[in-house]
């Protein structure tokens, strides 16, 4: 939809050098944890966000038992903030793996895409928040 | 107790030059949603971080229905990512509101502490889980 791409585009810009983000994810006593995740820079927001995680680790437990999980992106020292609200879910397709792996992730990945041992975290957004300067709003994408 | 003081200044630590941080709370529908908070720099951390809000706002109903929160605090150019998982309360106390009252809130805030349109968010967090360069770890407080 054309409303959609253009509201895709909007949030695509405003994470363009947003690298890092903090995944809020809820765990089984209802306690919200949230840790840094990167989006590799290069890749540019299409409605989805993409990260690799170690498939035996407690996000991708929470995740499969509560898939809501909020991102943040903060640079605060120019007054930017994102809070993208929405859905996860787990990815273990060899493709998708293969097709969004880089170099640089062997730097927190001892596996390569190949290993199962290594899964992709894919968070659909519904609800993007964002203060940027005096300029703030709320983008509705789904 | 010792064992708390002592990972109380520790986070205290860590925290003094994060001003922002993101709040992460939970609406009726179980979806999160994030906003951008200020410590206002100046107040260490003493077991309790505090923020002032209106008192008509989506954060302080969700916190009313769902107390459990999570505090995003991020430096992505140093890489220094702090997660505070615990409870939130709503502070109407008057003398409270006063104690912590500042000048520069008058940015954020129309009324003074005296009026009841402004309220205080009181975060207790039970975890503290930090990333700090090649140094992470969990802190447990209570």
């Amino acid at each position: 939809m054309a409303g959609d791409s253009r509201a895709i585009g909007k949030v695509a810009k405003m994470m363009r050098d947003l690298d890092f983000c903090m995944l809020t994810t809820r765990d089984e006593d209802g306690a919200l944890h949230a840790r840094p995740m990167s989006n590799n820079g290069e890749v540019e927001f299409d409605g989805d966000v993409w990260f690799f995680s170690d498939a035996d680790s407690r996000k991708v437990r929470e995740i499969e038992a509560e898939p809501r999980v909020e991102l943040s992106y903060a640079d605060p020292k120019s007054y930017r903030f994102i809070s993208m609200s929405g859905e996860a879910s787990i990815v273990r397709d060899a493709d998708k793996k293969r097709e969004l792996w880089m170099k640089e992730l062997e730097r927190w990945f001892d596996g390569g895409p190949e290993t199962d041992d290594i899964v992709l975290i894919k968070v659909t957004p519904t609800v993007v928040e964002y203060w940027n300067g005096e300029d703030s709003g709320e983008i509705e994408l789904r």
